[in-house]
């Protein structure tokens, strides 16, 4: 993964708002800040976007950001560095809960659109048409988070979701696994669901082994609750298996803590993987192995983008963060 | 605990919007669904207060919640509760990440001024002088949760720390536990640190235990690095007890990791216990056995609070919320 601002700011002990001030020739730091700064962009390779510049004063100096639920780890971790890097830039974050609810949604839309925000970051959304109406209406800077739209030219920030899921099937498959289940979460989901799981069976064609529809759990949803059912429906259905791969940390959190009620040990008797790397997946016992999405910054990056065209006025490209296999714990070496 | 309007909301199966509208007598919904809202109140016995009706049209309908880190599972269930409630009253929610900088705080305040919001939110932060001075400039309602001021006039919303970790204690003894260590995260907390550690000695006297200096731990804060580095400190010491109590889920987590990882059984060797009740005791495996505060109905009561000063004009009192033990796997019974 290449350096960040944050690796930058902690490799020269400095705070993240004096790097992207000196990256922006402000004054007010000594000559031995600045060159520290500078010896660790050089170090680690750093490669600064142009940040934004030149904010016009009609701006209110607040932005949006949708949210389907404020309060799970995810969303808490991206809204972080969206404010962290909002604040850098003088500016305010206004919350929205969305409920993942359709009117509420279009509701929020409205307000925000009342309230001259001066951009908006929608995090994990599927954009509807309505919502695009509504948000084209507004004539402001829009960027997506883990979230990406065909239909609409909105850009985004994601990992790719099928070459990490196919990351972490490859790294199982590595560690000598060769029955491994998928716990899918939500499958007809067009960004966690669907792409995940044709990472998965391209991993497995790709090391020679057929996938099976039925090694497969489909889930309402992507939380603990969803987690425990479907490793009941493992173990219901008493599957042949060494290895669970899981749509997100929470799912295999939630299979996990399932298996091990029941006995089964992790990762002696069964390997769990998940996907995020939310604070959850170190702080578990046994601590998760899971495909890291870089949450913190993808949500400065998000926000490093809406101001970039805030102040341009173009277009900016879509960016995909790398995803890490994050190993810990939870995957049992079979060679 | 006393019913809520989001226990209304779910007996009755509308949503908590609708439950404060037929409340408010606000036109739009049928007779059936009216009465249904009524019968549940009847039956939770749940008391309504008095909403905020009648805003000012000079408002910003927008209010300013202070945090000292967004992305902690305490913060973003309070804010949940929060936003919930403001989004019902027509009004956003800005979010700003202190990171317990008085710099940044201060910086913060001044930026809500100029954006005038309507009132102000600040969790978890001890009010100092400095802070109290900028918030009295406002002249705007502001209520604190999970904190409160003696030096300063300003209603809270919060649990009592001291009843609660006595009542903590007091289950430990109950189950037949009497060396009981406390990892008090930093003990100079004035809100978290103090109170919980006079409440865990306070259940040991009215037990006939009296309490040792040498059984309390003390760490730099509350996260999960202090509980692991705690843990490591009891067992260096090669204490004798059979139940800690931490004053946070984090710590009690980070602690039972360490414990586990070097072979002892949560609770066979040793029984745990946290504070918070998070998401993540939930999730834990062994699930965690702890202290709730309502965290999402503390973020719900502050915004009402907030709105009911703001609409009455008066100063509203604080409310001390029910603490609950919410018992699971982590603490054995010897008895």
């Amino acid at each position: 993964m290449s350096a960040t601002i944050k690796d930058v700011a902690k490799h020269a002990n400095v705070s993240i708002a004096t790097v992207s001030r000196i990256i922006n020739k402000k004054p007010g730091f000594s000559p031995e800040t600045e060159q520290k700064v500078l010896d660790s962009i050089q170090a680690l390779g750093y490669q600064p976007n142009a940040l934004a510049r030149g904010l016009i004063n009609k701006d209110t100096q607040t932005i949006g950001v949708l949210f389907p639920a404020v309060s799970n780890m995810f969303a808490s971790e991206v809204l972080s560095g969206i404010e962290e890097y909002a604040n850098e830039m003088g500016s305010s974050v206004i919350v929205c809960n969305t409920a993942e609810d359709g009117e509420r949604t279009l509701k929020y839309l409205q307000v925000l659109s009342e309230k001259r925000v001066d951009g908006i970051i929608i995090v994990s959304e599927y954009i509807k048409e309505e919502y695009y109406k509504a948000l084209s209406e507004m004539k402001i800077p829009k960027v997506l988070v883990s979230s990406i739209s065909f239909e609409y030219p909105i850009p985004y920030v994601k990992v790719d979701d099928r070459h990490a899921s196919f990351s972490a099937v490859n790294y199982l498959i590595g560690k000598g696994h060769r029955k491994i289940a998928m716990i899918a979460g939500n499958s007809t989901d067009p960004i966690a669901g669907v792409p995940r799981i044709e990472g998965y069976m391209a991993a497995l064609r790709a090391n020679g082994i057929e996938p099976s529809n039925d090694m497969i759990i489909h889930c309402d949803g992507f939380g603990h609750k969803d987690g425990v059912q479907a490793m009941k429906d493992i173990m219901d259905r008493d599957m042949d298996i060494t290895a669970v791969f899981a749509s997100s940390d929470e799912l295999a959190v939630g299979a996990m803590s399932h298996a091990i009620r029941h006995g089964i040990r992790v990762p002696d008797d069964l390997s769990v993987m998940g996907y995020d790397d939310t604070k959850l997946a170190e702080m578990m016992i046994p601590s998760l192995t899971t495909v890291a999405q870089p949450l913190y910054e993808m949500g400065l990056m998000a926000a490093t983008m809406l101001f970039d065209m805030k102040s341009s006025g173009a277009v900016i490209e879509s960016r995909i963060m790398n995803h890490k296999i994050m190993e810990r714990e939870t995957v049992k070496n079979l060679l």
